[in-house]
């Protein structure tokens, strides 16, 4: 027989609390002169650089579901999401802040497995935890991370670069974020209908791991650096293809054409779709949350990313008046549309 | 007959929200390289300065109640509060962002009076609203808020800098905030009691006002630097004067002895504290949210702010071990306990 311990959080207090949950996190940034226990922590810009900072609101019941979410899990994707946007920058994230929220049924042990996942993505990126707030809700979980990087100012890539006859690229592949999702929301009416079923998703690791927890395309960047190579345009896949496509597009003031037939969607993705009478390229294009970067170069960069494994061109930016238009295998043009997520 | 416009955020969209909520402010500050629209803002630091952040996390029945705080108000204080903890650095704020989640029962026009307040917040501090996040919440409003500011390394304070001997200041007057708040709720008590009863706070205006859109105290910060006076330590009060002064004695490993009669109380906040059957003093020591500065100067620089009309000195910093105390008018030495608010 083992007992589970529990602390409450009114046994260690605010102070005592944060002391306990980033008593872990040593600074690793040089530019990091003060981290968490001031009014402020302080940064210091490392040789002119341009400072990058970007954030997002986590709300439990909107943005993740506890019911299928590990709570470790969940800290290392709220970190993730916010590194990506760094990364669509061109940039390299130095710092976060991470705020929580919680209900009082949350123990500290619940919120240890939190930190938990907050502290192995600092350690994975190499950032640094440098403050938050930690308080109550009246009801359920949120989490507001802030994430800062650094960037020399000639290499921070913007939405609004694209230019006519750039080739569009994307990272890695794309639906599986969102077919993990469909795959957990089944696992769990199943349960609630019948909570003697046990949720059976072996076979499934990849997409849902995608879903719970994503990684953000640090290597890529990194990779840029290496062969020298400045995207014209780039963000990252959070509300999907199509929608971030019309982003870019949109913020360029030029139009788009992708090829069906070079949408990269792994096979666990595909055979899922199938199962689930999808179409895999909607998946692809709709599903979000994959943070793979969306980016566009110039045409004579090809060669430069030609042989990487994980970059595949989709496409190639056109005028603005031919709009955003997707070729299909069965070569016919349809206009791509942004669906996305929908929050309100 | 008037009718009241109303619109829901689904008429907008999300980015038809953020133009929407965002269209009036515009950057004024030259170290904003980029606003609002891209997976990040970005940032250059002014000639090698530091860089400064905060965070806060401000959720609804917790930390604010929105039968009697104004919405408008609200978008000020949450900005303002941010702000204090840049200034109580030495620092300079400069940039924000802002995450707003809201459940549905949130209209557009509930949303512009939030603006409105960090709009004008924005304006008055001469800071530039640079990004944020606007989603859906399950349950009440939730904001979030990170402040960007900067300062020279040289003159960036501390909390753990007291030395002994050093004399203790703090701005303004103590213990108003906590009292608007009383009068605020007792008004919500009668209301809910007898929705027949209209509050009058009228002859009560300035404790109400410093609960609901109290200010950063900016003007200590430039005075600072105009007469070259460098606080060895410093924290914004809004935990309470008690709680505030034992941390950066514990930071400093120091102590400290309050005058209580030195103690700035406003006679608004004194006669409201005598009709409530409180201790004037107990409100000012223990009641929070003032958003003045308690800071620590050299014994020799008294001269510089002997005559500035916002600041007390209230007592000096001692050896740790004297611990923290407070010398009553009686002329009685008490130890000063922390208690301050408690969001848990």
């Amino acid at each position: 027989m083992s007992e589970i311990q529990t602390t409450t959080i009114d046994q260690l207090g605010e102070f005592g609390l944060i002391d306990h949950l980033t008593r872990r996190f040593k600074l690793i940034n040089p530019t990091t002169a003060k981290g968490i226990g001031d009014d402020a922590a302080v940064i210091h810009a490392d040789n002119g650089k341009r400072i990058l900072v970007s954030t997002d609101l986590l709300i439990e019941g909107v943005h993740f579901d506890l019911m299928y979410t590990p709570l470790r899990h969940l800290g290392y994707k709220a970190i993730v999401v916010n590194l990506s946007d760094i990364y669509a920058m061109n940039g390299h994230p130095k710092q976060v802040t991470v705020s929580i929220a919680i209900s009082s049924r949350f123990t500290v042990e619940a919120l240890d497995e939190i930190y938990e996942g907050i502290y192995h993505a600092c350690q994975a990126y190499g950032v640094d935890l440098i403050g938050g707030d930690t308080t109550s809700s009246s009801k359920g979980l949120i989490i507001s991370v802030t994430a800062i990087g650094e960037a020399e100012d000639e290499k921070i890539v913007y939405r609004n670069g694209a230019k006519e006859g750039n080739l569009i690229c994307v990272t890695g592949d794309l639906g599986a974020a969102y077919l993990g999702l469909q795959l957990l929301e089944r696992e769990k009416r199943l349960f609630l209908e019948n909570p003697e079923i046990q949720p059976d998703l072996d076979d499934q690791k990849y997409l849902v791991g995608r879903q719970l927890k994503p990684e953000a395309r640090k290597e890529i960047i990194e990779y840029f650096e290496e062969i020298g190579l400045k995207p014209t345009a780039m963000m990252d896949l959070s509300d999907g293809l199509s929608s971030d496509m019309i982003h870019i597009c949109r913020q360029s003031a030029v139009g788009c054409e992708l090829h069906e037939s070079r949408i990269p969607v792994s096979e666990d993705a595909y055979n899922q779709a199938l199962t689930f009478n999808m179409d895999p390229i909607t998946c692809a294009l709709n599903g979000g949350e994959d943070y793979e970067l969306l980016f566009t170069i110039e045409s004579e960069d090809e060669t430069k990313i030609a042989n990487h494994p994980y970059i595949s061109v989709i496409g190639q930016i056109t005028a603005q008046q031919e709009g955003c238009m997707l070729l299909t295998k069965g070569g016919n043009r349809h206009k791509i549309t942004a669906q996305g997520w929908k929050h309100f």
